[in-house]
């Protein structure tokens, strides 16, 4: 089976088998695989195997495939590990930290006071000001 | 038409119009309202109109709705805000921030320089002890 793929994306290399991975499920549309560099113990990367950069390029089916498969990992995250909670971060764009160009979803096992932030990790104050009007403008931008 | 509710949860009232919110779009399976706590302007939350408490209970169909509607918002926030980058976050537990017990997915629009944190917002060493192993334990409890 072929995939769309990107020369020089790391993730590519990756699905192709050209760089290895401590493999955690693979199904015909994704991969899931160990983190290199764990913010928890089991941190799983979750990729569509066919290349795209982010959610705004992602074909839809290869988006519900991705999230099919977070959920799986998520539950067995839990049932190997006994994690307390799971945290899912998806990343687009060098503005977010975004690394790596290929769409990919985080599932970051949570422990309690496993000295990870919570929530947004944002202690500032919230940003409401215009919250109905941007509300109305992303509204209108749906498409 | 009707959905699987939970008394006394918040979303599911806001669902069925019993508490107001600034709505971004509804579709059958899902609603994306603006967050009243937003980390950014322009912070839209997704949700499932059926009840579901986290990743691990919501039924398949609708978590691919959810993410399909995420798409939506994320592209609309882009071309209605110009942000540069887009995180997408959605807790389960307490243990990782989780407030609201009803399935939902946080699509926070993202400024170069906006303040809030990148990446997973960790400042730690990876947690790479026993990654393989990890990586199997996981992969040998996927269902």
């Amino acid at each position: 089976m072929s995939y769309i793929t990107k020369d020089d994306c790391l993730f590519c290399k990756i699905v192709a088998g050209e760089i290895p991975c401590h493999k955690v499920y693979e199904d015909d549309k994704t991969l899931a695989f160990a983190d290199i560099s764990p913010a928890t113990k089991g941190h799983t990367l979750v990729i569509s195997k066919n290349h795209a950069e982010n959610l705004l390029e992602i074909a839809s089916d290869d988006l519900a495939a991705v999230h099919m498969t977070s959920k799986k990992v998520a539950r067995a995250a839990k049932d190997a590990l006994g994690c307390d909670g799971v945290s899912i971060l998806q990343l687009n764009g060098e503005a977010s930290g975004q690394v790596v160009m290929h769409y990919h979803v985080h599932v970051i096992p949570r422990m309690n006071d496993d000295g990870l932030p919570l929530g947004h990790a944002s202690e500032r104050k919230p940003q409401t000001e215009g919250l109905e009007e941007t509300a109305k403008a992303i509204s209108q931008a749906i498409k």
